[in-house]
């Protein structure tokens, strides 16, 4: 264990939901998903914010974004669109000391839900939601 | 003129006060701007969306996206914090189907006039704002 959560969960010391990983970067479902989906990408190699980060993982955190962002939108999820976003620093909500890439799946007239989910921020049933991703990942791959 | 209003603002044929730009993208303030200093980071070549946009394009967005945050903290901005998103689909707020990267400064206890910002988004002096921007990068280079 080390005194970042998203290092132990990239050195598989904690545990998570994970939907993408290839050398550079792990995608993992949001503990607290803000919409049904929502998932985190970050670099292996820990950077603190975008001062930090360097330029070839951020690179590869939104190639893999994009990648997470098309499954979201081939799988059952059924997204019709995608919000992107790296919070940097409090003042802009981030909450975890190391850099990582929200992708969240968005539905045509969620918008109630997606606010009302800012605060709720839960999901009924994670590991089925992984799932769908990770196949749709593996699908992509195959096509 | 095109239909795109991104490609012409990236072609020099419709105005925008630029605060950034390289060989590969142009980054200027958003018209209508969440908070002082709201920019748009867009790939000077076109793509409507994160499916087809090249990732390569991409790496070249975020990274000026990190370059300008960096100014947005470093001038008289005075940012604490800086959000980056990309809204992929009119479902999440995309308007504009010419892709491209938010960077919001954002100051500590300012989460009521930011959610107002959503709103009203107006800068009662952006010509300023894109000097203070344009010159902070320029002090960057230069150090």
């Amino acid at each position: 264990m080390t005194d970042c959560v998203f290092c132990d969960i990239v050195s598989g010391t904690s545990p998570a939901r994970i939907v993408y990983s290839d050398d550079h970067v792990v995608g993992f479902l949001d503990i607290r998903p803000i919409v049904r989906g929502h998932t985190l990408i970050v670099p292996r190699r820990h950077s603190a914010g975008l001062a930090d980060l360097d330029p070839d993982a951020g690179a590869r955190v939104l190639w893999a974004g994009q990648k997470v962002a098309a499954a979201m939108r081939s799988s059952e999820l059924s997204a019709d669109g995608i919000n992107l976003a790296i919070n940097d620093g409090r003042a802009a909500f981030q909450t975890v000391f190391h850099t990582h890439l929200h992708v969240v799946p968005r539905t045509d007239g969620d918008r109630v839900r997606f606010v009302r989910g800012l605060v709720v921020r839960r999901d009924p049933d994670p590991d089925t939601t992984a799932r769908i991703l990770r196949d749709a990942l593996t699908a992509e791959d195959h096509s």
